[in-house]
């Protein structure tokens, strides 16, 4: 079985999605594909990166991820394909790869990258508007049947690199952005568990608000309370017990998150 | 083939349900993987049983199907999983079981139900935001790949109960609910057809309207017109025809219908 | 590997498709399902015979389309299945099939309908408020499975038609339409860019804008700018540069395009 995972912003409404799988049946047939998301918001590449990042992790080995947000299409920028340790990866190279390849650099796994640029591995005609279903897709069924990534394209160095923001130090702890904010509401930052040194003792700030301490769970808490947890990836989380954090407190994406390591 | 199916409340935005297939094609990669819905309302565990109800009676003999819409999660509520006659169930201890629990019991099927306690067949982490991706995910690829479920947990005998109202007979016939509103604004009341004796000699009551007579289908009126029918699942239904009965007359989940036999 | 996909106006939300799925392993387990979509407007049948007429040339050959847009479900409106050529499709007898039956007879392709009358291919009981469950999704099950479609019903040659509407020629040019707005806000004509002469000195009028020229993709004009460029079905397209020309400039289905060939 050969797995394939799609991202995308097409939403569900046109049949696109549904289309590129048509592609890749008609290549691997025995492919078995997953849709990560198709309800990224139209061309918000960050947040597409974020998304696939968080489900990569969870794949067999050998799984092809194809993730296509582009705005870009149609223009020069390249489409790339790439080998992070035992997952591979097709996608336009504007970035939408850099969560992943930071990850992969920071682990010391083999990494290649190439330029998709062999058109024999592409649909015979490749219309400027849609090359999620005319290159992203047959590249990916073709990786997925076991051609060889070094035979598809020429290898680069140098793809497009879109690095999420870091929490910097501060004084008294960190200062965090939010940077996913899921159906529920809840508030993702950029800060890891792991760089806080006692859980309990920590205050964070937000929206003009102050929470203290990170609990273990939403229970710990009263529904309607804001709280701060552990989200499901190790990073800190701003939520309302059974409420959303982001409607009561209209929180966005990138806004500030003080958080303060209590003496 | 073994069959999984997938219900929750976590919409399609985030990549939720996809990571919870990485973690299923993991354990066992020739499952074959149904969504039924991901769009339950936050939270809502009655919504969630009723859309489960509806779709289990028409999958194949062994097929697993994991539930979650799961407000409690992280706090002390059992996992849990069932098999209830031919199929099984793998979802919190909420009540999201109820309606399948219920007729499993009515129609004197085999039912075993355990507490899922056994580390062993969970994600080696576990973080206490997301058991869908960490427990519930790989408990129901275990169960699909072939482990015993007297094998995966401690039998429990005390699942928790949030049963459907029941409609209540009245003097002239049944004071019944919408309980469930589907994406055309069709509301379909709790009182099985089977119920009426006589469709054509029937009149019912909702929001200041009055229906006489409970049609064979939506064409034996014209469109515009409340109707009632006989819905998908064999209950009484009220539409308006080609038009959406919930938003022209305002109808929500719970509203009260009257159902008079007419003398 | 048998292929079927489902187009249908259902939503995501009650676990209708879900159900269907069901139904098809039921009756062949190995069958690979693909939803083209399920957002199509509450009972459009033009549109939902726009968004699978686009991604039928894509999908292997025999594969088995099912598709519900049917507001006459219940009614005497005929349950029909055709094989155009080597793709084979099952649906509500209301010009769903038209553009697929359009082009198989512009290409001289083998064509066959049945009326599905037989109705030890449905399942044994009937809904009139669900036919997608108990007759489209069971029908197109067995004929994935292998069961000849002429085995399955009545041949009919007069299935309902709803040809989509077609430019007309003007003194200068043509006058299209907007037949198809994508999830981006792109809008798509009914003309071919192949009855276009001279891409580069056309002029086009739509919603009190003009635009001159059809250039190769959104990158050769700046964000926010008004453009028109190939569709990926090889159409006109009216688009703003990394934006929404339907939600800028209130454009709506039917909406008049002029396009005129400047001397």
């Amino acid at each position: 079985m050969k797995f394939i995972t799609i991202t995308t912003d097409f939403g569900n409404l046109n049949g696109f999605t549904g289309t590129m799988k048509g592609v890749i049946f008609n290549i691997t047939p025995d492919a078995q594909i997953v849709d990560i998301t198709h309800e990224i918001p139209a061309q918000d590449v960050r947040t597409g990166s974020i998304a696939l990042w968080r489900a990569v992790p969870y794949f067999p080995a050998g799984t092809v991820h194809i993730a296509v947000v582009d705005p870009g299409v149609g223009t020069t920028r390249r489409p790339i394909a790439a080998r992070l340790g035992d997952q591979f990866f097709v996608l336009p190279d504007n970035g939408l790869i850099t969560p992943m390849l930071e990850d992969a650099e920071a682990a010391g796994k083999d990494i290649v990258i190439v330029h998709l640029d062999k058109p024999e591995f592409w649909l015979p005609v490749v219309f400027t508007t849609f090359h999620g279903r005319d290159i992203f897709a047959p590249c990916g069924a073709h990786l997925a049947k076991g051609v060889r990534l070094e035979d598809m394209g020429t290898i680069i160095t140098d793809p497009v690199r879109r690095p999420l923001p870091k929490p910097s130090k501060s004084d008294r702890g960190f200062a965090a952005n939010i940077i996913v904010i899921d159906v529920f509401g809840n508030c993702s930052t950029n800060l890891r568990v792991s760089q806080v040194p006692d859980l309990a003792k920590t205050t964070l700030k937000i929206a003009g608000q102050t929470i203290e301490g990170i609990v273990p769970s939403y229970g710990h808490r009263k529904p309607g309370e804001l709280v701060a947890v552990t989200d499901s990836e190790g990073f800190v989380e701003i939520a309302v017990v059974n409420g959303s954090a982001a409607n009561k407190f209209c929180i966005r994406l990138d806004d500030p998150v003080e958080v303060i390591f209590d003496d």
